[in-house]
């Protein structure tokens, strides 16, 4: 849950002249999201979403998630459309934030998601990287393989401390990654952060993707790696593989993968398990005095690590050889 | 900002069974409110708030408030109006919790009260106050005058870690007010918590009070010396003169207040300054490890208590003798 900045009635309404929204109704933070701050505006024209993009967000990389968020929903793909001010501009500054207004989507997203679920977002994330597979602007993904070392030597003296081992443990995970890391494989736009409480659903369809504050150029198939990550363990950590072959049937039915992107599944598996792993590490240790958030538990992502280590194959995963 | 209990989506579609208003069409925590988890509930039927009661609410008062709110609601007062399920009831359960749904009210709460809004508030108060006056269920005051001594010993052993001297300020002004207190003014249903947040505006017209979750029988005259408190001062922690007399005007202009009240209306302010010292001091020294909420600075209302502890009479609080 997250409001980080407050925003006065006056500010607001005077933030609001730039745009064709009418007379302000309401406006209320939001208690989701845990990089920015979010509120819930109604105005004459209707509901959007206010965004303050606090410091977590490089301001250099706002164009860049504003004109995705446009291009993808050109492409017809449901997602939050930046509204542009009368001055054609998405990106203004409020209570000293950049901030940007969004059109509200309807849906509510799946704390249990069950097989279908999964399908529904393997089908919706082939769409998105095939949509986005002609945007022009491109961002380098600051949580890609090379930055996982980096963080981790921030974070491994106190690792021992949430499980006695876990530090040699990552070490050579680490070394095992950037020995066998895949090249060659198929990148584009990806949404980096799929969880579940970024897909709505309404009426079990799936009405819309949301937040791509992460989204960045990687591989394609490192993204699915995510979701299956996200989206198809059980509570108890072990994978529940009639979700997992769902889900990848779902992305298979828009884009196919290519043999080398199934072969390297597990590795890639691997990597997005510690990827997670590693940022949730990391928060669990600089937890501030008095945080708004409470910090996720990075142990759920060992557990999910020591699956994909034990994988081998495709067919682990559900998928056909 | 409070989401204290997280509600999943099958949970709140069984909830919405009961009720006749249609497909749920979205919902979010509302990063507003300190007692209760509140959401945003869009609907084919239009836009409510659920509130779920935490702990910090007594069951047994969910009659009163709902009951509250509807009589008031059927008397043109502008507040939410709970939303009866096709039993008749509006109180049910949901995720563990009692929960009710009620009307969604526009407006918004202004951060910095000006003259204007300090008269519209004076006059919505002697409203509800009116309203109220043949309202059948009773609720005490659970933080009335004889409760404060009790609430000052949990915490005054903690009292001169905050600012040195606070404890014995504190014990003697419970001594006057212990024998000075009124007796015999009107009383009735109070607001007893009618904070700027509490209070929405809409194209500078007051439209509706809410969070009626304090509401209680006790001394009228105390309700609107809280409101002096909460709207009247300003941020160096003076009172302004020209907001108090208006919201006192404002006020009169519905209920004149009686001559005993006019006289006692300094002591009311003591009385109204130490019990909102008293729960921030409580909060403050109760703070839990990773709290959701930011306690708010019980030394605000030594200062307010301060300058009513200097004033003598009706005059000082700009009513005119």
């Amino acid at each position: 849950m997250a409001v980080y900045t407050d925003v006065t009635d006056a500010d607001l309404v005077a933030f609001l002249e730039a745009f064709d929204l009418g007379t302000l109704l309401s406006f209320k933070g939001i208690a989701e999201g845990v990089e920015n701050s979010n509120f819930l505006l109604r105005t004459e024209a209707g509901n959007f979403i206010l965004t303050l993009y606090e410091k977590r967000v490089r301001e250099g990389d706002l164009p860049f998630f504003i004109g995705l968020m446009e291009h993808l929903a050109a492409r017809g793909l449901s997602c939050p459309l930046p509204v542009r001010a009368r001055d054609g501009e998405a990106l203004h500054r409020l209570a000293g934030r950049p901030a940007a207004i969004v059109s509200f989507l309807e849906g509510m997203w799946v704390r249990r998601p069950r097989t279908a679920h999964c399908h529904a977002v393997g089908v919706a994330l082939a769409r998105m990287h095939e949509a986005a597979a002609d945007f022009t602007i491109t961002r380098a993904n600051g949580l890609a393989m090379p930055n996982w070392r980096p963080l981790f030597e921030t974070a491994r003296a106190r690792a021992d401390g949430i499980e006695p081992g876990l530090e040699a443990f990552l070490a050579a995970e680490l070394d095992f990654l950037e020995a066998n890391w895949p090249t060659g494989l198929p990148t584009g736009v990806i949404h980096a952060d799929l969880f579940p409480d970024n897909v709505f659903f309404l009426r079990e369809e799936l009405s819309g993707l949301i937040d791509f504050y992460f989204a960045c150029n990687d591989l394609l198939a490192y993204d699915l790696s995510i979701c299956v990550n996200a989206w198809c363990f059980e509570p108890d950590m072990t994978l529940n593989v009639t979700k997992a072959k769902a889900l990848i049937d779902g992305y298979e039915s828009v884009r196919k993968l290519e043999p080398e992107e199934r072969d390297a599944f597990h590795i890639l598996a691997r990597g997005s398990a510690i990827r997670f792993l590693l940022t949730r590490l990391f928060d669990w240790v600089n937890v501030p005095p008095g945080a708004l958030v409470t910090p996720k538990d990075p142990l759920e992502y060992v557990r999910r690590l020591r699956f994909h280590q034990r994988a081998t194959k495709p067919g682990d995963y559900g998928m056909e050889l």
